[in-house]
């Protein structure tokens, strides 16, 4: 690290030099952002971990390339800013997006901690690009259609026990999980616990995509289910999907249906829970239910009963309660459902 | 809806028409990849919600265009099928990621309906991108350096309890969140529901951002906090990201470091929890943890009160100390931290 403290003067704004974190995407050049490659064209330093820079190697021809090992991500970022600060333009490449896991966080700590600010002598500008959890998807179907949720299972910055509770509340709430990091060498015991904690409230045939090498030349996709993942061939460049309880397999293709009205009751994810009654099937939005909610609480339905009902905390239906019902405007916006 | 029902036929397998998902990213060419031009660049006819087509005209021209709005997502993907079949190129564009709430799962849910098969007369492909969670992220600092989740509050198709208890469990498993769909003029009191729940396990002083129209000519980014995100401009062509309790804003960036393990004890959200005790220090990943918990529970400490301490359900933590620890192997693999 850097001992050099930043003294940002209202005199000489000029930057000096650049840091370009660009998400390379999953490796293919097809991939690449036209920003991406335009960061990596304009740079005079490349810096990146060594399989990354294979990745982009027709782009790095006559630049100053530093390869750093996957472990010396804060190398990366103080030699990024060493250069930046010597007036070069840099670009520090990362597969996928590089603030999806990637260096964006890692780089923005180092440079905090010598002193740099946005005003000073190094510009930063971070290149998004599809992170691995967007090319998996792409390449099995459309798992990600509803709501979904990315755990890293690597506990080597993280305690377990955080992973753990995690794993827990997508599993509950029904997530699409996209688990990265999933296993190495030392840690295989990690993928076999996140089962276990995706059993206690998932169905053993819930799909599961296991996917290696997107869009690279050893690429390789695995269907299988929740009650099989484990056993399968998993490593450092898999990501697994796991889909909700909605999510279906057809023709080779995982898919998740865009929603839950149409095929459900209120409760909405697909199984029948103790006290739980069908509720309005056109109206269980937000206003629906508040209605359905004060109708049943009038009735005599308790507070407790209906947490239960719809398994969410009591003080939260209290105070939902306890919020007056405004009319809905007929303002019908278009695109709910599309971002 | 087309009725034809498509008998595949292995005589006949030659594709005699493609419709490629066209993931375009936020919206600027620059951020598009390769394969998404190239992918237009191909088709004979483009079909999208009125506002993405013009965010590509200078692509587009020359081509047989279908402009439909943003409610007629089905109408997309049966017109896709339909000139399709007729043996033209198409390409169906999407913003952000064609994945991630995106046109994906509706037309391969028509596909299958009409009868499609992946040998059949039809070639599919998704052409993944950033989505808005890549894009916003990147403009604001690195904000998805940890585990993330998204969360849609559109109610049309998905039951409220449904999302509440997603929102309640993201905010309880302290989740980095990006909201899409938070809010439009007919539902307005969809974020305020989203921030109380979130009020409930997380800081008011949470740093969210807000940012509208990412890259393109009318973005705007807000920061501020989970205390104040409800009194701020929202709309549709906004994204919510709301912070973990580790997430910090500095100098404009909105940052989530990439671990707990240097920071703070094992319970590793920042906070103390009633009967937790710090763990040790240099072993808080699974097997470090399980350690503990073997000897914990071999001192006496019940499993109840393990699972309190921990904040982990009691079977969970009774069948993994039924499961005897194995030794951890010494095969460190590199990169566990980057996807």
């Amino acid at each position: 690290m850097t001992d050099t403290v930043l003294t940002p003067s209202p005199s000489a704004p000029a930057a000096v030099g650049r840091i370009a974190l660009v998400g390379i995407g999953p490796g293919s050049v097809d991939h690449m952002t036209a920003r991406a490659r335009e960061a990596i064209a304009e740079a005079d330093v490349v810096i990146g971990y060594v399989t990354y820079i294979k990745l982009v190697a027709d782009l790095v021809e006559g630049k100053e390339i530093i390869r750093k090992s996957m472990t010396e991500e804060l190398d990366r970022a103080v030699s990024a800013l060493e250069a930046a600060r010597a007036g070069k333009k840099v670009a520090l490449i990362s597969s996928g997006d590089a603030g999806v896991y990637g260096m964006a966080g890692p780089t923005y700590e180092v440079l905090f901690q010598a002193g740099w600010t946005p005003e000073g002598d190094v510009e930063v500008e971070i290149v998004p690009g599809a992170s691995a959890l967007n090319s998996c998807a792409a390449l099995v179907g459309a798992p990600l259609t509803h709501d979904f949720c990315a755990i890293s299972l690597s506990d080597l910055l993280t305690p377990w026990p955080v992973i753990a509770r995690r794993l827990d509340a997508a599993a509950a709430a029904d997530f699409v999980t996209a688990l990265y990091n999933p296993k190495s060498g030392r840690r295989t015991r990690q993928i076999q616990e996140a089962q276990r904690l995706f059993l206690r409230h998932r169905s053993p045939d819930t799909p599961v995509a296991i996917v290696k090498s997107a869009y690279r030349r050893r690429q390789s996709i695995q269907f299988t289910t929740l009650a099989q993942m484990a056993e399968h061939d998993i490593g450092m460049l898999s990501t697994v999907l796991i889909g909700n309880s909605n999510t279906f397999v057809r023709d080779g293709l995982m898919v998740t249906p865009r929603g839950y009205a149409n095929k459900y009751d209120v409760a909405g994810d697909g199984t029948a829970h103790e006290g739980e009654k069908a509720g309005r099937s056109l109206s269980t939005g937000l206003h629906g239910w508040l209605d359905t909610l004060q109708a049943a609480h009038a009735a005599g339905t308790t507070i407790d009963q209906l947490a239960h009902q719809y398994r969410l905390p009591a003080d939260y239906i209290r105070i939902t309660l306890q919020d007056p019902l405004q009319p809905e405007s007929d303002d019908t916006a278009a695109g709910e459902t599309e971002a």
